[in-house]
């Protein structure tokens, strides 16, 4: 028979949602390439509308999207992004959300409650992906909510790499905001060099009638440097109320240092008011000029998402990235 | 083997997002209930929380969700109540949307959009939807989107047979705004009695340079009461020329009649002045105060919904409810 | 570690099911290329026995079936086929089927109906098909009833452009047989250069106790040449019903076109005597010569076809072919 | 709260194909009901058309379709009648094949064959269905092509029982017609008091160079009854050809027993004139007047699935009404 | 048409695995009923053989299974069971794991680890299981491991209703023994009645050239009475060396708490020897006479197991039996 | 646009479970290659640890496991590598499983038991196992219990070849050690040059009050060479049983073949003293020296393996390997 044969090249296209355009031409220009011309668009009652301008068809495609508020709007524009890819017949997609949403909801605290982080998964799933790549879940277990690959990068080397310069020769320990994210602090004390671990904690009086709540640390602070660490910052309430009780406990200072800068309201006032040294982020989420403050360091991610991307298309290993813990 | 054996019974659970608290209220008061009571908030960057205070193991849930904008934030409100209610036993989960979103989408028009109301529908199932309700779907075949039962429930009834009364005497033609649309007004011409139809469409003459495109009427109009149709009404554009080139072609009068009001701004303003006699629509989407005006009737679509969820529950047939076509 | 490796090639198959062996010759003649050789013949019961003689392992398989009477056998030879295939290691499978069967049945017009388009993407789905090819789909819709990428290929343009040739220099009005199709006579309305549009509806006095109903045409037709269109001709009892009514009405002639020629008896009777001028139909279904009358003309789908299946196989992009609609 | 309960019943309904209507009309009178009433019939081209004119919702539905020559028709017409259930919300869905299509193309004997028998199982499952129920299946194994509940009923002790009183008092050897049904033989003869087996199989000597076949008997079979038995009888080719070996072989008479009697010519002249003493077959398939002849017994299958469908609506036990086989 | 209706009653089916007997026993004795009968044995070469005695047609059955070693085979017999159950035509089937198998492996810690407790979900899910329940998974989000609804049962009330008795009046702080389970000692401190928390940690000084490791604890000890808290405990080297470091620390006495009791050598020497005052622990792996020790208290899960499969199978709350946690 | 493109290699890979690291060593010594190193170790409960050091991404895995006692084990580690495999990206994940576990409940022998090599396929697929590959299945109808290609190798034409040799110039007969198996007699039995069949099966003498069971042999043995043929000697009481009946009825001398060496004890004492000439196996299985006796003959599977994991990752044919019957 006259077989028809071609031999196989294969192709990489990086398409982006408008929630964080900046984020995406970044990693574009790391990797020498530019984005996927796309239209998207509002229709007057909120449904979007989007389409690539060129074709996909046997592409491997990563499809970034961040989701910063409102964060409903550009899940729903990346699942269409994705039923449009493979519709089109692109050949793999892979989902990049470098803060992936819904990730605080990851277990039922109460009955009736959902599994936010799992439905995510699904409707991941549902619309068509076939991998997700995320940046520093807020638990490790998120990953399995997801049947297919998960690459899971860390920003914590990034952040720790930045801190370890800033507080060179003095006595640090580190600390958790609170009991849920020892294990993380716990890994951050090692990449620091085996620092102290400190944790706050709430604590009821249970035998008082009127149950009179109150915080303490747990860990040597006096007269240390605190690196004061969590995954995300949101509205800024816990953490700088962990700096307050840091202070009264005697740290000499703090720095504080999370992965996801959601800064909403009134986080900008509260953090550059509540006397810590730094505050160090990554770009995850777009941090516009009216939310950033003197003591705001913004790192960029966008080398460690296009490093990852590059080792994801040509069969590398993401895993070497990070000494093996990926 | 001593069994333990209990008798059954089944029970009804209607709960609602928060888009369009009128219209669940509206429901259950149809039906001599309550709305399951739901704690549901808003996060700061826009993460949903939602809850029931009441258990729903073993219960037939009706969960309503209108989807006015912002659009998004209400479906993913729904497939978050959708997951919680599958997580917590719920023994079947009706999803009722009166109207049903992104159904304009219901193609690829172009190569490479999505088929976002196919999206939707792959999203409810996801969640974990055993069945959905919903009134006038843009197309018909968007019930073949769902792989499991669709209850289709008709608007045009309840929107006929309040013009019937209007225009008792009158010269009637029932006109589609666009060339998609004739089918159905030939359904409402049938209930109304048999009457003429026409329609608008746009014509481009190609052969000349610039393209030209205008708008003409295909029918009898000519001193007659036209009756404008259209399943919803979003900026109120094209329903509103579509008035203006009826009168410049001689009706006599002109009613619009429409299912779904999303009158998003400048509906209310054009829908006002554009001539119409009457503009009459139901109640599947809130309209607030501001929104209204003048010439505007709205009817309650909820004594259809209550009729059609008593029939689901009690195994009755919602087919019956409109002779036969659900 | 030593590994094994291979540089990759890919290799495109075409195979065919029985129903229309003149179209699987065209399209491979169109390629340069051999169909597959297969076996396939029927138990005496009716159970179809299908097995390929060469080996499919890692393939790409075009699967084509046209589906004249009697359908459901050759639905599910084809059905078989992509079976066998699956378990043969095909790498992908698309099904090419010109003319969708069921296509007709893409909604539920009344309560219980089944929605057998739906059913038929669901079943290529089960049986192992990862993509789909078809011609003129009955509505648009019907694509989103696939899970996966459907190449929707239009005939409209092939046979637009012969009639275009036939009516230069005449005055035209496109005209749809019925109030659903005229969407897309508005679509061929444009190819023609912004031609006129009109109608043809049933209309029932339902004021009379006896309820007749007549049939009219809305919109201008006197002294101009009709282009009579449909997606596809059956009994042809509508459309010869249409030529009568166009002709009464003033029509100066009247030209039919509809892509799929199913042509049931007693369609070749009613159409050659009908008094159409001529009547253009495509290949998508196997039209015998005692089916041939004197005004047909048969316009070849298979060059459309070979030209989309290349594309697919290269990954190039379909939807250029068609001005970036399909 | 004030819920809304209603206390439970459950209805069943039986609906059935067109293919064998007295079947179905058997086994409604067994249970005392009547037939679901349908509308089904066929377009020009091939296309069913089903519908049933009464509700089906909340209804555990019982879907019986025989599956005689065109197979292919009544199976499509069956997948068409699940999804219309399916979506007019029937509670439940069997499946009620009495002769399993396909079911002789159960495994891949050669190469790049499909496994047919599992294609129908999928095609089951994706219309809808929630369980089969079929009698004497090809190979057991078919059950497990299923991913739900397959109820087998056997019509072995039906057809043993009656020819145990023929024989009464005989020296009966059973006989398998080929290899592969060697283990059901032991079956019947466990069934007829434990009497010897016998079996007739293809011999080639492989060492002579025309490779001639000729086929033997094993086992005992000198002036005895033989009971010659099979799943079902096709053309009647091998199963007259094993009378005529039998009979060469010295055995004083033969009866032939079969479930399921397909019967496409020329099997009844074959079977009328091969020298069997009886042939006893079920009423699986339709066996319309033409096809019987003086040997011919038919004894109906109807009691025996009034009982297993009984059995299944009431949550009863199929197991038990075949001593814990089923 | 004559319908066939019957009023509807559930049952209720108990069965049980090999594992632990005894827990079965003493929740159906708990409930007043009776296991179902079932056969299980073992084939030579280790395959499982199970079947039911009793017909569990349109049954609710609870499967119970525990998971000490050998683990795997009793988690393949749970699998065979659940197929058993679905294929017999049980109407729901809730898996009862009390402790959850692989619940350690619930995330990647390294690349190209499987995410262990996930399959066991999806093994479960495609054997045929609707709803699992479980005692204090290993993490919460292993909930979100299974797609359908997951009971998650609390033995820390039971053990700590318990210890609150044996300290009454004593100074006591409750002890982490890794930086992973200070969440969890956060809910224990809670419930003895806001208590202070400690916990241990291991530290490396990455300064030194050997790199030592060490272990530190965290938090006030001295002169109290530690309750040092686990899920489980497995070969007890990890519990004891923290009782040490504890008693090194100055704590006056130490009680371990844990609900899973696998104790694999040498657990029972160790902890009977590590100066630990209580070793209080349930039964939901069984704890064979040989393994207990003077020290060791075993409180039963069965009453927490009974109730909680009652309230799933009356439709009631499970959460309710957890004050709105569950 | 800058696109980045990459020409495509593709790698296979071998891993192996702990099971039988001889054959597998065997196999990627016929192809030159190494095994992937791995990771697999078992906690002190039973849980299995696996991970492979080398990078998966992008890469065609075959993952040898096979399945002596404990079966379970080596399933659970199979499944939990298929996990690991298909989380770290390979492309393609083919189980090759020499001896397919628990193939003999491949049907319901009685109601309610499971169809446990159905479950299998179903946890292959769960898991996320893309391709199964195994030699000489129980019944070939196990091929189709998995939704996917199954290729399914013959050890037949290596026993045959062997035994042909050990026989030239004998008379022989090959006999069925049961009526379930005189199928696959019936292949050897071409395999050998057109030989006699012969089998044996239990008689119960029905009408005698003690129903005393017996077996005798059906065919022709006197003073012939016999040939015993099973797909696996498990205990080996029914093997070494026939051996003495053949003896009996006359047989010159006995030689067993059989694929599959279970050999649990006492099988090994029971064949070496049944008085067979010679048995016959392969090395699906590992076969320890204890386990061996003077009169076993192991032939090595692993060219045959071999050969077919080349042919599926070059895309050859694995069909031809066996003239066109796998």
């Amino acid at each position: 028979m006259d077989e028809i044969r071609q031999s196989t090249e294969k192709t990489m296209v990086i398409a982006s949602g408008r929630a964080h355009p900046e984020l995406a031409q970044e990693i574009v220009e790391e990797l020498g390439t530019q984005l996927l011309p796309m239209s998207a668009y509002d229709f007057a009652n909120g449904e979007i509308y989007v389409r690539s301008s060129d074709s996909v068809r046997g592409k491997d495609v990563f499809l970034l999207q961040s989701h910063p508020a409102p964060l409903n709007k550009w899940l729903m524009e990346q699942l269409l992004m994705i039923d449009s890819m493979k519709r089109a017949s692109a050949k793999r997609i892979t989902v990049v959300s470098p803060f992936y949403p819904y990730s605080r909801q990851d277990k039922k605290g109460r009955g009736r409650e959902p599994i936010s982080a799992r439905l995510v998964a699904d409707l991941y799933k549902a619309s068509g992906a076939d991998r997700i790549m995320s940046v520093d879940l807020h638990t490790d277990q998120i990953q399995g909510f997801f049947d297919g690959p998960v690459d899971h990068l860390f920003g914590i080397p990034l952040l720790a790499d930045h801190i370890r310069q800033q507080v060179a020769g003095e006595e640090v320990t580190v600390v958790s905001p609170d009991t849920g994210r020892v294990r993380v602090a716990e890994r951050w004390a090692d990449r620091l060099g085996g620092v102290p671990l400190a944790f706050v904690h709430k604590t009821r009086d249970l035998t008082q009638p009127n149950r009179a709540e109150s915080k303490q640390v747990v860990g040597e602070i006096e007269g240390r440097t605190c690196v004061l660490i969590d995954d995300m910052i949101d509205t800024g309430g816990t953490i700088a109320g962990a700096v307050s009780i840091l202070k009264d406990a005697g740290a000499k200072s703090v720095i504080i240092a999370a992965t996801h800068a959601i800064l909403t309201a009134p986080a900008t006032e509260k953090l550059s008011n509540c006397g810590a040294r730094e505050v160090v982020v990554t770009n995850t989420l777009p941090i516009p000029a009216e939310k950033r403050f003197e003591q705001l360091t913004v790192l960029s991610i966008a080398p460690i998402l296009a490093r990852a991307i590059k080792e994801v298309f040509t069969d590398g290993s993401v895993t070497t990235l990070f000494d093996g813990e990926a």
